[in-house]
């Protein structure tokens, strides 16, 4: 691929190629494909260094297609570098291929699924920033997005990051086409204004005509000659490009060209042109050399911690074990207690500020790059990631998360910093893993179990401090249970978990006190739920309350069915959760307004047995 | 209040006020409300026009404290203001005061909750798009946020919409104190790097000294009489300013100082200077007369629509209905259907672009001025505005949202596209309601009703089109369910919403034709359920199967038990669900793969009532 034209030539394959694919599937989006296919040739023919063979390699650059609907576009590339052939391209979006409609790691070569708008530039961050602060390492990180896009608050978290860590590794390639789904966008082809907000957050940036494979060449050129900072190439293209029934046509998003044939003799006839990518360097492999054994933290019985602070000693402890973790926190670490794993091991502590969306963008963009990555915010503000979140599932991402401040249990500070719906948040993610622990050994524990685990796993900590109930060497299974009260007598059993373990023992001394035995069991696995403990449990007892401190849909009380939902008999359920909205109040007080303390817990249970509450 | 002079000393009474309030409660934030002491003094005794003794006066500016910590800043000038007595902000975070550790409308001079950083500007744009869009009212905005959280992407959506709407009606001041919760921000006092950054996004920008009462009101001043474009004053401060042990200093965040008595005497003693603030003009009430009466879309029984079209539909015909009736959407209006509303409504339509949390915080803002608010995108999307879904509920927010493309039922697009966990995120939010419509008439009166109620309100519609089951005229309450086949020999209750009805129906005709009778009921209001319904086939079948389009976890085979969480007997459970991650593939092979079509109900059942499988 020495000339121009030549280049000119791939981008008109690449777009015959999408026309081809998505008439053949009657749906997916030609003509956004269409407007990037020669930033895309031009990226594959000169400047990418990637070996298809070898997708682990250390050395590859990592090539993000943010806007994953022009999916046709990367499959239409792959095919050229010869890792698909023609016959896959045509599977594209029928059942069973891994050519989906949005790019999902299920082909070898994508990094991290696409199709939420806004996220290949926030992970193509973490990537970046691997590259430079983890294991310096010459690889390049590119990502196609497209200009609308660029209205995603997340993508501004993710070009203040980049500028501020002056990831000169990192070029975004914008697709200027003008045109959103529904119609123009705000800015339309006016590229200065991006490239004034681009540059404000300190990025290089460089305008071009983006179907003039000369000045798209020039500008990568450009970009990787810039050191100090990343560099954003803006490209004026398109939409349809090439095809005059769709061409910069509104109307024509995310569908096949009306004519197919006319299309393709449009575009010059189908082509088959393949091009050998540059392969990388030779290089080393990334460090995550363990480190020297660290054991866990320890806590002996009756001592006081809270669950946040068992974590952060953990993490630092884990991390030195392990040279493949990291931790990253949204400016939040004296409360959430990453600080103890920051001070020592500040060069695999990464502060993101207050943008949650971009320090879980971030983690996951680590974990494209083999390390093991824990974030951490309050678990009320990691409904911010959501989406985020969500995708990491799809990405089949290992990620763990940890929310502090979980539930009314804060105290004074009010709602907004209460996590009171993470659980379910959490519970729903695919995959997903969900613990809350109760005592600092069992968080110790959970959190060396996180280091291991695949999938989302969120570990769920509290703000105060509570009694060491577990000794140092229990261990914590994921999936597991303790049973902390049982007998022969059992009359009913309370399933807790976090801080309701505390109250839920209270309640349990004070009813034996009075010949009422309950069982109490710590669910802290809330996913995968222990079902042989609670199967074991309402066939003792035939009935279950769960108290939780959380919203009463989709926490604990919902996490204790999914043991019973196969059609076998249901025991009773009780289920006692945070009904109400609370204000500030101290953090016995919030138990006790919300109903889930220890004696709400005695109350409910006297009233399921239809025992007289004594004066 | 006519020196300079007075205005310091005002300045000064806050922060003695801030110091005393989080003394007395041993707890917040008292550094964070003096660094803004002085920008608050000059904006309450020159520029506000508010009356306290009129909250709801449509002519009354909108102040909204983004950095909802400082409420002690706050709640110290409705005291200047004469709104509360020094009695009660000694209240301040104490259990059943309506001072809050950070600001709720339970005061009724504060418009939305704050605490979870970011949100104030965005809101303030939908208060301040109102005033110039909806009904040209001569209220200004005032937003005072802190410098950390221009860290959230969420800000920047928010930049981007008020720039490009002009709305000079708004003004952001940014507490520059330098320090975070944690540290250090990015760029500390380097206020010309914010200044950058607003100016590329079209905002006036004015850099000013924030402990100068002279020079602050000098910039609110330069900030009324731009004409064109919203301002943001730029105020360099000091975190804690005025008292020696933490001011400008690290570690001093979010707890009361360490001296009292000393830091009182420090900053001059206690005073109690009121003041007049200046009331508005008197204006006339908003619009929002109601329009023409227009009947609500009707299709007949086997039409096939989609639940997306009637909702754009009857969302149209609610608005010629209803002149508060406003729609927003985040551009894409041609997949949601709002774009019908937008065709007959447009000065009441609002494309927010691709900026989901700018999407629902602008409806937050609309709803403060007594608009009728329909957000809509992709039920995937939604979820990138959890945050600001969970607060809209603690903001005691009035609010609909509609969520298009649910489930794995849209078929090729896959994964990202699919709202597979919105039922989790919406049901645990605080006082909602959630609607998942199976039909065109069904959707259409939902539509309707959700104009009218409270709280956060969830429509969950799918792309794809089903039949028509319910006439017309049919109601459908709220917390009400329908019964679709029933018979006296009923030996399961089949359990759906939305696309699954369909299945559901199919599969209960199928066993009806091999003498196996099950009910099947649509559980159309998925939250709050219809308990007694669910009771009542409980007691009638003994076994409920719920089959959903959404995760297994919080959806509607969670909704199912809220009806049983009471102690009582609890019916057999089977749980069908999507537990698979999707790949691309045709709704029907998509319904199938995940195993809740019809022959999934049909195994199901017959598994669960030991009926061999006809061959």
């Amino acid at each position: 691929m020495t000339t121009d034209q030549d280049l000119a030539e791939l981008g008109q394959q690449f777009r015959v190629d999408a026309v081809r694919a998505t008439s053949h599937a009657a749906s997916g989006h030609a003509t956004s494909s269409m407007s990037a296919a020669d930033l895309m040739a031009v990226l594959l023919a000169r400047h990418l260094r990637y070996d298809f063979d070898w997708p682990d390699h250390p050395g590859n650059d990592h090539l993000i297609l943010s806007k994953g609907h022009a999916s046709p576009l990367l499959y239409a590339a792959y095919k050229a570098a010869g890792a698909i052939t023609d016959e896959e391209l045509m599977t594209f979006r029928a059942s069973g291929s891994r050519l989906e409609g949005h790019p999902t790691p299920r082909l070898p070569w994508v990094d991290v699924a696409t199709g939420s708008l806004g996220q290949g530039l926030p992970v193509g961050v973490g990537i970046a920033l691997a590259g430079r602060r983890l294991d310096p390492m010459p690889y390049r990180v590119w990502v196609l997005c497209g200009d609308s896009e660029l209205a995603e608050g997340s993508n501004w978290e993710a070009f203040e990051h980049a500028g501020f860590e002056q990831l000169s590794n990192l070029t975004l390639v914008v697709d200027v086409n003008r045109l959103g789904q529904r119609g123009p966008t705000r800015h339309q082809w006016d590229l200065d204004a991006y490239a004034r907000r681009a540059d404000a957050f300190g990025w290089h940036t460089v305008e071009v005509d983006g179907h003039d494979p000369a000045a798209i060449d020039a500008a990568y050129i450009e970009a990787a000659g810039v050191t100090d900072r990343p560099t954003v190439v803006l490209a004026h293209t398109q939409k349809g490009r090439g095809v005059s029934a769709v061409q910069d046509r509104e109307g024509m998003h995310g569908k096949p060209v009306p004519d197919t044939d006319e299309a393709i003799a449009e575009l010059g006839g189908v082509r088959d042109l393949r091009i050998e990518v540059e392969r990388p360097a030779a290089t080393t492999a990334p460090r995550q050399a363990h480190g020297v054994h660290a054991d866990l933290p320890r806590w002996s019985k009756g001592e006081k911690v809270a669950t946040r602070n068992a974590y952060g000693e953990a993490l630092a402890a884990v991390g030195a074990d392990r040279g493949d973790v990291v931790a990253l926190d949204g400016e939040v670490s004296d409360s959430t207690r990453s600080e103890f794993f920051a001070k020592q091991h500040p060069d695999r502590f990464f502060e993101c500020y207050i943008a949650e969306q971009e320090l879980v963008a971030t983690a996951v963009g680590m974990q494209v790059r083999g390390w093991t990555p824990f974030a951490s915010t309050f678990a009320a503000f990691l409904t911010r990631a959501h989406d985020f979140i969500r995708m990491a599932a799809v990405s089949r991402a290992s990620l763990s998360l940890a929310g502090s401040h979980a539930g009314v249990a804060i105290g004074e500070d009010g709602p907004s910093q209460m996590g009171l719906e993470d659980l379910a948040m959490f519970r729903s993610v695919h995959g997903s893993t969900v613990l809350y622990p109760c005592d600092g050994n069992q968080t110790a524990k959970l959190v060396a179990a996180m280091a291991d685990g695949g999938g989302i796993r969120y570990l769920r900590t509290s703000r105060g401090g509570s009694p060491v109930i577990y000794g140092p060497d229990e261990e914590f299974p994921v999936g597991g249970s303790k049973l902390l009260r049982s007998s022969d007598e059992d009359r009913l059993t309370v399933v807790a978990a976090g801080v309701t373990v505390h109250e839920a023992l209270t309640a349990a001394d004070r009813l034996a006190a009075d010949g009422i035995r309950v069982r109490v069991l710590d669910l802290y696995s809330v996913k995968p739920v222990d079902a042989h403990a609670l199967l074991e449990a309402a066939e003792a007892t035939g009935c279950l309350l769960t108290v939780e401190d959380h919203r009463p849909e989709g926490g604990i009380g919902d996490a204790v069915l999914d043991a019973f939902t196969d059609g076998r008999p249901v025991p009773r359920l009780i289920r006692l959760a945070v009904e109400t909205m609370p204000g500030s109040a101290s953090p016995e007080e919030q138990l006790r307004d919300a109903g889930i303390d220890a004696a709400a817990i005695v109350a409910a249970v006297r009233r399921q047995l239809d025992e007289p509450t004594v004066a």
